[in-house]
């Protein structure tokens, strides 16, 4: 058994299949993965990696598993799949995810793959395992999977916490170990009539508990994962990326298996790509030139696909007169919130958490409130790529970016 | 200057009035107050003080002063009334409050004739501050009063704080650095077109951190401020209280002067309430009989005053046979939610947070579903007394009870 | 089971014999007095009662029974054990013992009458437990006894661990969880040659987490145990108590039955006992007239007994001209360090801490240069009582109160 | 004014020169260098750079300053010294230090140079500072330089919280708002009759707080900065930069400037380096083969220069018929406590801390017994080195290796 002092669970332990898969080098290399990646130029602290995250999330898992009584070799698999739900991650996370992910296809394939082959699957094998269903618990398949990637997921118990101590930000507190004592299954019909099936639930008089899930999110989010200078250093990563896949011989599966070393290394030594790294280093960003709400966007530009986006940067670089790296558009997917669908026991009845909780809506349309659409850009090209920009995307620029300034937080803002 | 080592604030400096009035008997008195009275019972840890809480309200008037640019005898009067702002409380801090109150007029009337008299006035009147004005800004008065008792005020943020420190629930956490440094004083039109005044508001960008102090307070409300096991035990001791008065020759205005321990020691001493006291010092206490919603109560019994209640738990006893001490009813004030008045800017305009947040009206919505009437009764006469009191309050009576445990927390409810 | 949340450990669970044991009135009463008595006047947040202490321990001794491997029976002894071994403290803890354990024989006779009798006898021989053996253990007797009361016992890391919480002071902080992981059996022989014994002893590669226990209490000691303040309150409630047992009807007996209230209730109720009460709530104390180091305290006064020091008070008044209750003089034990007997296994042997660490006879020799004397009196007499007392106990006084309070920390020490 | 969140100080305010220099490279380049290197092999968790660190100097620096009643020039000199103290190092901190130093020469000349050109020297002469200056003030020169770099110095206040914070582990909770409170400045002798000059002392009732410093450093070192893990991976990287400088064009002053990232990146890029790198990220590290105490190493061995050194690792890899990548031998410099020439007042007196304190000289041999020299190779190769280098090395052979392991602790040792 291997013990892991770590900061938000104290000492974990481990043992069994995760114990070996611990010194596989896929999980070893998210070690090099900061959980929140360019969150990092707002909270100085937030370095944290999902080497930890994983660890953190395997121990969850472990303390419900016990608390349902559920051990053996469906212990082994969903700890397994704990432990290897982020392996599939790129370099600097969620932040260049959208693109690995266009360029190569499913990501959920590829976390098959990873778990079928290498030093993974030789593990997976050695412990009677098998790595598709693993990748299918990753995925939220069968019943068990819930607890690994689910409305009531380990995964969120974790980050909240750890996000939140890592930056200092006192908004992602919640129980863990309330709820890792109150999860139980109960078979319960799905949505619209599907039939029913076991469905991971929060025990009777949890409602409070479910909602401070969504809570610590719906305060997190502005302030940690949404932030704008957190949106514009990702952008500009994700640009640096596209041009290194355009300008040099690697591959989107190559850039999808380094660490942030190899990549933040990669896009210095490129010649199109060292202007945007330089001032990735040293903190030198775009601004904001848009920064306009939800409904204020125009339909077809929320529907816009990667290719259209691509063609609506060009066309704003053209009518500002910049270089096409000197804009960038950043249209954030439709809000969602998943814990929404949670289910939570009252009064002996399962409920889903949005019928129970006036809370969902409001935090629904809290969320639709926060959502900004981003056009970035140096300095000095602001207001013109502005203008530009409302006039392509159809949004109407009066004021836009004054109003985006005045709505940003004071405290951090210019850091 | 006194130094004094707290919990939550570390450090905290105290110099000019607040550190005279700290070696007044009327604040030294407030070391013997819990804070939180008989949330003891359901959070062992919960002992803390209104004396180490007066200290923090006093530290953070300080800072927000600080941040404000607002010193001289202005600031003294503010930090005197930050440092007195809870000296009227009674025994068991809001516990016994409503009878206190009833029994002896105006709790300010009485908080202006402490702030008048004694230690506290020489102090007051040796720095040149008129004890009325000072109670005037503990009671929210003039522009200043607002950030001692008002929407955004420090006292709560504060307990919000060391509640959640002391009871280990995580829920309490909110950013006090942050609101310090954000408050300021806009001139702002009141509700209803009434006259532009000063108003303290949080600056721009920080619509969460004013929605972060309702939803702090929205999740420690049920889990930790009306937690049923201490409502129980709060009204006992609120019977215990009255049938002291009652049977013994200690006035109200006596009672008030009391702290926790001359109380304890006066309700284990007087054989009619010795019966209550040993079964709040054994935690041998009352348990549900009615448990209702706010929609399943009658208007009537809603709008009923204290003479009503007596009444209704007469004749509930006399239904059930049971002793008059063996029934407590229960009746929670209306739901209120003083911060949804808070104001912030928004775009540069001023507006209040109802009318920002979603969030507001949701929360309004939740504390409405969490509302409870309570009934409460010995063990044995539980179901008894359940039938009767749903007789005469007019409530239905199936599974009140059952229903009413089945919405309780499972965790701590045995407790 | 029943599941209580609490600032150090987070959840503890309670089940068998310990959750019958908690609803006992011998265990609720420790509710009722603090777990650092007079240090409250120092650090206002300290006030944590014996009871979430012993939660506490029983949880730790729980934890450390699971990694031993011990179950049954006899862990159900060691829980009860734990839960009970503060029950036979007096109100303010520590702070009358002395005076309680005086009057009335020896302290473990009274707890193991505590444990036989009333609703706490009825438990343990409803669980089939011997009182008597429970008692022994609580004494640190068997092999077992060890774990509770012991050079390595689970009551010190948790009041290390709770002591630094509530104060909000860093010092002593230790890593509880290592502690339980890393104890063992091991059978080693006693000092001077003493036959082996199954000894409880800390695995291998534990000498620093050994020596984290000494060096905590080492900081602590001064800055919280021992504070000047503290000492000169618990002097001043330890007169009160003494006068309270010579003034009325109230015998030692009683006085240790009493929690914290009883007794607060009952000096403010006597004449004689009132104006030290009063000086208590108002926290308006005596000062310190002699401040002495260990080697300038003549042997005598060392060794004197009770008694002695009563005649040496009386002399001290007569020759200062004040009343005897205007001398209180304040001699502490000699230095002892029970963990320094601790015993670590270094190289697969057992070795006592003290022989394998240098640390610990210099900690002896610091807590000796802590060592002080105190002679306390009201403040105008101090001068007075100082001189009459070098004089009595034959100090050399030149300085002596000014060097005392230089020696003392400057924060808070008007405090 | 620059506001920045911080997971230690919580909100740390930036301005005048420190907020010009916050957006120069060199201090940006420091997010990219972690504070403790290696470590994170042990601690998941502790991933904290010498960014925050340097924010948490400056802040203790300015609140220092604050406290002293310096401000103007002198205060703005201090403060750059603070928020620059650490630009100087290379990649992986302190664990190629030596190696840089080596080769390039003098640290110090390095940072004055550092401090005199680019955007660093351009901000500091804006503000009309003398970057030679400054320079000094970082190497600790001059009466105010002992605030960045002496026995009481800000550096280490914020490093040991920090790194306890980001490790889990609770030993180096030190009360850093005292300390900055506490300092002050006094004329005092030098050692050997030095001539007086102002020096850097804590005040009257300190020698606690000074103690706790030495004390925190003292538990912080075996666990977590010499921890075996640590120390294996941190020659395993020295000796790869050695192999780069050898294979590679890459210089010295290169090497020396390059961050993290780059580091990693080169020697995965190397063919020379790419089996030492694929272990590191594949924590597949090499094992203890000798772990001696400081006084069954040859005196010899401890003067051994850097030639001397590579000559004994070729011997001993000859001998065991090994490459000589396969032998590591890490000689730590002889013991130091820089903490123990501290100043404190006693009875208004300056007196250093070792003549003060006993714990001092203890602490002293304390960690001259935990001083160890260590041989690493790679796990199948563990016996044959660890023979041959007993046998080069002149140490007695028997039981090296067990004896170590032994020694070591076993929570976490197979992490």
């Amino acid at each position: 058994m291997i013990t892991v002092k770590d900061t938000v669970h104290d000492h974990i332990e481990i043992d069994g299949v995760a114990a070996d898969l611990l010194d596989t080098p896929a999980v070893q290399r998210l070690r090099h993965i900061k959980q929140l990646g360019t969150v990092q130029l707002v909270y100085p602290s937030a370095n944290h990696t999902r080497f930890e995250h994983s660890l953190g999330v395997y121990h969850l898992a472990s303390r419900a598993l016990d608390h349902l009584g559920i051990g053996g070799k469906q212990a082994d698999r969903i700890e397994a799949a704990a432990m290897l739900h982020d392996v599939g991650h790129g370099p600097f996370s969620h932040n260049l995810e959208t693109l690995t992910h266009r360029r190569t296809g499913k990501y959920h394939d590829d976390v098959a793959e990873l778990l079928a082959t290498g030093e993974v699957g030789a593990v997976l094998r050695a412990h009677d395992l098998d790595p598709d269903r693993i990748a299918g618990l990753v995925a939220g398949e069968e019943k068990y999977g819930q607890l690994v990637s689910g409305e009531l997921d380990v995964d969120r118990m974790d980050y909240l916490v750890r996000d939140a101590y890592h930056t200092g930000v006192p908004y992602g507190t919640i129980d863990t170990e309330r709820f890792v004592r109150e999860l139980t299954f109960v078979d319960a019909p799905g949505d619209a009539g599907a039939r029913s099936r076991p469905r991971l639930v929060l025990d009777e008089g949890n409602v409070q508990t479910a909602e401070s899930l969504l809570l610590a999110r719906a305060l997190m989010n502005p302030v940690v994962y949404t932030h704008h200078v957190a949106r514009i250093s990702k952008a500009m990563l994700r640009r640096a990326a596209t041009d290194l896949l355009d300008a040099t011989a690697t591959t989107a599966p190559e850039l999808r298996r380094m660490d942030d070393h190899d990549f933040l290394a990669a896009i210095r030594d490129c010649r199109e790509t060292d202007d945007l790294s330089r001032r990735y280093d040293e903190r030198d960003l775009y601004k904001l030139a848009v920064w306009a709400e939800y409904d204020d966007v125009p339909e077809r530009i929320h529907a816009a696909d990667h290719a259209t986006e691509v063609a609506l940067e060009r066309e704003i670089g053209e009518e500002a007169g910049v270089d096409r790296d000197h804009v960038l558009l950043d249209v954030p997917p439709e809000p969602s919130m998943r814990e929404s669908t949670a289910r939570v026991t009252v009064n002996g009845e399962v409920r889903r958490l949005e019928r129970q909780s006036p809370l969902v809506s409001a935090l629904r349309t809290a969320q639709r409130n926060q959502w900004r659409l981003g056009v970035y850009a140096p300095a000095p090209a602001t207001d013109r790529v502005g203008r530009a920009a409302a006039d392509v995307l159809g949004i109407d620029s009066d004021g836009l970016v004054a109003e985006a300034r005045a709505a940003m937080p004071t405290t951090l803002d210019e850091f």
